[in-house]
């Protein structure tokens, strides 16, 4: 297929053919294969095995997932097609039981589902019109939001700038412009000659095998590094602004994501080079007054020691510390790119202030 | 064979058998063997092939290397004696180009076989007894040097303290001890149950293969850890100290070491974890005013996209960035061990003071 990956959603319906179609992602960065999901073992497979992944590529191919099952339910009475629907909802969310955005995504079908045929008696072909509709709107939100921090940020940054990103938060993990490619591949259409620098992001190179790859085949102009090389280039006067995502963000601006994001935030502290997480107000947890609150998930020892290698490449019994995230302290952090705006210091007020522009628009952007 | 590095210098001479008798570094951290080499080719090779790396250690199995040579020269008369002396030289000299020690260890030896069978007009076989002397000499000094500054490092941690280090500049790099890892040899030795952090060190994962393979099978407590883990394992308040070696120090601190080293320094001054180089007197440049006249090499593509992975683990094609070393600005590093004491900042005036003391004691310890 064609090697410019913009050119595909990460997810998409094809309706016709009742079908998911993703971009296998385990199959990056050696090839580039657009596949079909068709049945509920498809697509429980498809997450598991993290064909698709990322938190809001996950949702929409939940939400997309269980409306063409949908269609595969031939019941006509809605007490019926819902105990079916049930079924199919119950299997797709035990895929990866701790990504919160399919329980989330499941949960906003089921409710559509509910509203339509229970509450309002409407027929089982229109409760899937409803369904599909909300697998679209579920899509077309993320774009609208990973396109709304592309604009914000792109504001923070000028044309020829170096930018220096950690992890996936890209298109990949997302439908379109990803959250903190957003900047760079708005900033890519207007013609704005970035240079980016891809930490490869150990240990399992998500930024070697994603994002290096997704910008590459998109024509921005990306250099692969080691993470401990980030020094080296800020030094040098390469970089002039760090985009990076997030799984998490504390009331007072505390951000948990990939491991290794503090370090990339303090030295980019020391060298002067503003730091931006991109953040979908979703992931913004007023609930979480710091960063502290936050537990940290501690991988496999293997993902160190062996992994993507040939041979083991440390002793066999040698301990091993894999924590797969980090907290990365706001005062470390120069603004937090969300949908509804940029937060600045101090956060505890700019995010409350976020939050509630969302709510007075009902988050509709 | 036994599963204790310690047991075993990395290069020793095994005058009986006139071999240069080394562990094999490209079999770790697999399996532990140890390896005879005798003729030109098996020291060429060995030295080629980073069967025998570390300057140190180079150095000594260039020397032990050239002695064993010398006992295969049949020739009684010097003149003859010293041109088959200087094809072997060349030819060992050629291994590895760019290695300090390994022409500086030859032209050592070189300078005792003329003194000794030129100038003095000492017989072959009186040669070749000064020549033996020498590389042990140089041996001697190597361990001397190492254990000298395992001391003077280990005065500035206490039992129980965590420490964190980068790259390996090991026993593995050296004879015995090497030169960040002595203090910690000399802690274990004395019972002081240090907690070591190890990082990997990407791209060539010299942390997870060596430092954490020899301190691993001396029974330190090790943990290994991703390069971007330091702000991880710091804000735990798991580190009291970081130890690294050097490849070169400038006159005003500055120092240059593996790529990364500049990252745990910044890291550390973050988190008030003090840093300190270990620098054996012969890695301090006082021709270099500043680390910005260091010439950092880089390296190839292929150790960041391939090297050591089943499949590619970045897209074919894509820039890459992989400077093999970075430099330390001197206002990060805490202290400089050397085997003539700690000096402290300001460093332009205690290096001088430490190159003085060396000078006035002949370089003897």
């Amino acid at each position: 297929m064609e090697n410019n990956i913009m050119e595909y959603d990460t997810v998409a319906l094809d309706d016709e053919k009742s079908a998911v179609v993703i971009i296998d992602q385990t199959l990056l960065p050696g090839r580039t294969e657009l596949i079909s999901l068709k049945t509920a073992q498809d697509i429980w497979d498809a997450i598991y095995l993290l064909k698709v992944r990322g938190a809001p590529a996950i949702g929409v191919a939940a939400a997309m997932g269980i409306y063409v099952l949908s269609k595969q339910i031939q019941e006509e009475d809605f007490g019926d097609f819902y105990d079916r629907f049930r079924e199919y909802k119950d299997y797709l969310d035990s895929s990866r039981p701790t990504a919160v955005n399919l329980s989330w995504a499941l949960k906003r079908m089921e409710a559509v589902a509910l509203k339509a045929g229970r509450d309002e008696g409407k027929s089982v072909a229109e409760v899937r019109e409803a369904l599909r509709r909300e697998a679209l709107d579920i899509r077309d939100e993320d774009i609208r939001v990973c396109r709304k921090i592309g604009e914000n940020g792109l504001g923070l940054v000028k044309p020829g700038d170096g930018i220096l990103t950690h992890c996936n938060a890209g298109k990949l993990a997302a439908v379109k412009y990803g959250t903190a490619t957003a900047p760079i591949y708005l900033g890519h259409e207007k013609g704005y000659g970035f240079r980016v620098y891809a930490d490869e992001t150990r240990p399992l190179l998500q930024g070697a095998r994603l994002t290096a790859f997704e910008l590459h085949s998109s024509g921005v102009d990306v250099t692969l590094i080691c993470d401990n090389m980030s020094a080296n280039v800020m030094s040098r006067g390469l970089v002039q602004a760090v985009f990076v995502g997030c799984d998490r963000v504390a009331a007072n601006g505390d951000t948990a994501n990939k491991i290794g994001t503090s370090v990339v935030a303090t030295v980019a502290k020391h060298y002067g080079v503003p730091v931006y997480v991109c953040a979908p107000t979703s992931t913004i947890d007023m609930e979480t007054p710091t960063g502290a609150e936050i537990r940290i998930e501690e991988r496999p020892d293997r993902e160190v020691t062996e992994m993507w290698y040939k041979e083991r490449m440390a002793p066999e019994g040698v301990k091993v510390y894999n924590p797969a995230f980090d907290v990365t302290a706001h005062d470390l952090i120069s603004g937090i790119v969300t949908e509804y705006g940029v937060a600045r210091a101090p956060y505890s007020q700019s995010l409350r202030e976020i939050m509630e522009k969302k709510h007075a628009s009902s988050g509709l952007l």
